[in-house]
């Protein structure tokens, strides 16, 4: 079943395993007339690419995106955006030893069970190398956005019980702050609590879980396409595409169950002559569609699965046994960190594809 | 942008305003050979109907479905099953007064930034009745599981603070357990806890939120595309689809975030010959994929944003204003019960697609 | 398999069989802000509509359509639009002495090995009748092309031998004269010709193949998307998906594999100011996107299967038999007149579509 | 607009300007299981290329496909099959002088109406190497036929006025037969008279039409899904996708027009114990279903706008001027050649999507 492509008008097809020859997206339906450059693109890759600091995952690759097709004249032409990015570096051997073990918290098993055949090597396609697409995408929806007037930021908001606290007023100062941090956390004492914690966990052999949340500011009224398509209902889709992700909320989330309903609508207000409202609990959309208010929501992450502890399994076979992950293994004692960018490039997808729907909805 | 539809090779498309004509729904892509009477459909719209108690909306409205094609000598014939649901108890003139006011917490805004235009009237597209046409559609992708012996259950399991604990040991029980409770919770001691905090907020003219869980039980392994139709991802589209929905999660949802690795991963077994898991942290998936473990999801509802209280507001115009409801209006303190068999169906949407998807996996 | 659907932005999705209640077609993804009423629907069944004239199948039906959603204060209002068109005249019981013969020409037998059942009152899902749902859904997409200035009709050029000579300088005037000719031909001499041709050949209980024409005059430049949405790879499309249809083709069609490139190709001239071509070999479209010329196109339908002769055959269990169709059946003797409306309805579907997917084309 | 993909299960998304790095395709929904080389699809992509014989444009590249991913140990994995081609031997220069050109029978012009800007560098998106992608997808879908037992060929009907007799009893030999012609035309004869009338026409400057016949056996009953995914429709949608193509026909097609019913429907017999018809009017489908008949179509082609003979025009700022191709452009005299294998690659596109899809039409 085809089912690598998300998005409607601004859609994206992705393809590559972690340990096959490269990666790619093929982005089709970008308007024409976009000012476009690898550049762009590898800015993004960079913020992604593993190796910023010892916390994530060792595993460096330049990521250098080469953009096939789809501008001309550093413009884009209305034909579909090719990009393809090589995989630099990868050593399958150390695979070789438990490619007939079932992983705890991977894919393997469900991949062999549906498909009769697993490329284990680095995961294959089931691996996070897959998101370096998603930013690749989300470069060329950012720029999209960015000719609208759109800003939008995505932030490490929690690691186990460490919660940053985050203003959404001023995005702009939001974006920085978040750039500053080893682990994209924009409250400073925050970060730094977070570092220590991954790092006594990475020490432990163990992983941590963590809360990613993003923030689109300047969007107009009406994105979003009652009923199916509703701008929550899109990014929910969105962030639970990625691996190792267990949850999504807007707004309010989960905490709205906690409150009354006086508490929690938010009541419209004029600002500057602009209908906007004092509380934000809803997130930025009211009946699926964008309400002119910032669009907040939140991504929970599971705790990276691989760690270096020995735990049990079984084999193929069904038989009993242990798995220890090889020493030289790259893997981020969470994941959540790494997931920062693709968060915001899944939600730049979200809003560009919306962006552009919205324009057939009146005559 | 046509945006009511949803599913890919089992798809819906719903129509109707809450004060229009009549609801209906058009399933398409329902194999043939399938039995199917209005009954089933009847007994399942009965469920969501209001008036069980006195704790929903007093709207009583028969809601016969009526079955206009696609069934033949009392099976499916593979064409589009089109189900037409009058709506017979609309009386639109209670909303004349507030027709122009911004309603807090509501869509009537944000229908009219987006289309220009908004039928008022009960809400119009923007009600919940909508989601009878999902629950009437569900009721076949019900018949259809259940064919593949797959069993499925959603049942209220938090109010405002009050939350149940609920096994997923033997779903047949939870499922009638479920049926008995007036709130939808196979937890008779918080069913009634649950009941008494509804009344008392209702008494002071608020309202509460709530989460419902669903489980699916007898899933066989496989269910689910990577990398962008993932049954999670598909699970979260449908749910954040739903009126006043604000989160979603699967498994150990935002809780793994407090986890380990070590914690969080689930050890495989073997049981009965068959591979299972120790845990069930990931609830029943893995890389997107379905790993033959119950089925395991919640949906977090915002407190009913129609209250009694008056509240500050503006007018169409921007005009600074107050809005009460009028004294006969129909609403519930916590849309999170009716929304119980939605849920339900939504979840039997997405199943009844995957399992016809995966037919297409292998060779 | 979900494919009763057609359409991107602008789409439809029908329902019903020939003798079942009724037939019905939602309309979603028309913008907000279209003046429509019920009587422009009906203006165009009625072209339609059998009974015009003894040629043509004597079936009459009323053919009242009823708009159940997605109009408010005579506008849409962006939310889905579901007609319903009742069956008044259905007697099935004529089909009960052949139910268990293969009808030649007739899709019965593939139905019943497709799906295993096959509702044969009328032909079920396979009638002809479906195609009022298209011409239902026409209408609201000719009012949404009248809005942008375009005009669109379709006439039949041929039946058998007899081939009309028609003009695309005046559409105004071409759709008044096809309204006059009691076969939707706008030559006055071949129409009188036509006529005399199918009273013969109805009276020797046979049948005839005919081909409709279509053009669209005032369409911008632009129409159309590369590559696999191209015009008239969405015409094709349409025309194809019609029954009794066998072929189509745009501008000079098979004619043009007779012509060299030196005659074939149009050369570009500047009208007022325009740029417009010598000749429209082309028939509106360069690369499958139009080119402001009039969009000129050919559908052919074979001969009417439904004969009044005796024809061998077999039963559904293999064995030899003759069938013979009984004497009150409904038919017309060539199906290509009342296609005529059915092909411009589907005509502007297509350009309907195509006028909004291309607002996405540029920044 | 996302319009650069096709097919539903069986998806394939091209990318790549003629004048690019390379041209690209990732076919998405192949089932896992299937034994692929990159050899596979080079013979396929050979047959498609130039340079076989004079009558066709001269520029030579090796299109070696590299497969990038979707293939583990020989096998398709289920995952995105990504093929790359390399653009060797592109000389852009050629194509400066007349940039600014309107180019008769071309693309440029409703290009840059829709888009404002062109590749114009051979073409860019437009050009009819773009099906070099299709071919390489279309060799997968063959490989998935074959499994099946489907056997397909493509082959040059008809050039100019010159016309093939073929007969389509033995597909096996009419493979043969077809690839032992410097032009695709099976009957020895007629592909002599139709190279001495290309060699003539070339001298002359100019370009020839033609039309290009495609048969597959084997087909089991029941592809196709009514009402809008008919085999035949898709089929049409599938050609007029096609550079240069003016019409589709399926069967008896146009020439169905000018017979009467009780000869143009097929009399079913009973053949070997299977149902088949003495005739195959029809062509292979009844009611958009196949009914185990070849399938039978055919499509044609201009004349090649690309000629050396001088033409009138604008220039983009709609000035009268003249046009003449640079004396070392490479184009072929009759495009229908080369669009054999490619014509061929679409029906194997359509088949294998409409076989996948089958199997969810029945519990």
């Amino acid at each position: 079943m085809a089912s690598n492509s998300f998005g409607v008008i601004f859609k994206i097809t992705t393809w590559g395993e972690s340990h096959g020859k490269a990666m790619g997206v093929v982005i089709d339906g970008c308007p024409a007339g976009l000012s476009l450059e690898e550049s762009d693109i590898y800015t993004e890759l960079a913020w992604r690419a593993p190796g910023r600091n010892t916390l994530m995952s060792p595993r460096i690759e330049p990521d250098k995106p080469e953009i096939l097709s789809g501008v001309f004249d550093g413009k884009t032409t209305g034909a579909p955006i090719s990009i393809l990015i090589p995989n630099s570096d990868a050593d399958s051997s150390k695979y070789e030893p438990i490619k007939n073990l079932l992983r705890p918290g991977h894919a393997n098993y469900t991949y062999l069970e549906k498909y009769g055949i697993f490329d284990y090597r680095g995961n294959g396609r089931a691996s996070a190398r897959e998101t370096v697409c998603r930013v690749a995408a989300g470069a060329i929806a950012k720029k999209l956005l960015s000719h609208y007037g759109i800003k939008l930021v995505a932030y490490l908001k929690q690691i186990g019980t460490v919660s940053a606290k985050v203003l959404h007023k001023d995005i702009t100062q939001l974006i920085q702050t978040t750039k500053q941090s080893a682990v994209f956390c924009p409250e400073a004492k925050a970060s730094e609590t977070m570092i220590k914690l991954i790092e006594e966990t990475k020490e432990r052999g163990d992983s941590l879980g963590g809360i990613v949340e993003f923030v689109a500011d300047g969007l107009p009224t009406g994105l979003g396409d009652p009923i199916y398509e509703k701008l929550e209902a899109n990014l929910a889709h969105a962030m639970l595409s990625l691996p190792a992700t267990k949850g999504f909320e807007i707004g309010s989330g989960f905490q709205s169950v906690l409150m009354n309903g006086s508490e929690h609508n938010d009541i419209f207000i004029k600002e500057e002559g602009i209908i906007r409202t004092k509380t934000n609990h809803a997130g930025g959309t009211l009946g699926g569609i964008s309400n002119g208010m910032p669009l907040v929501g939140r991504v929970a992450f599971k705790p990276t699965s691989s760690i270096s502890h020995e735990q049990e399994t079984l084999t193929l076979e069904k038989e009993a046994a242990a798995i220890k992950l090889p020493s030289g293994s790259r893997n981020d004692p969470c994941v959540a960190i790494r997931a920062v960018p693709v968060v915001e490039a899944m939600a730049a997808l979200v809003l560009a594809d919306s962006l552009l729907l919205n324009k057939c909805s009146r005559l």
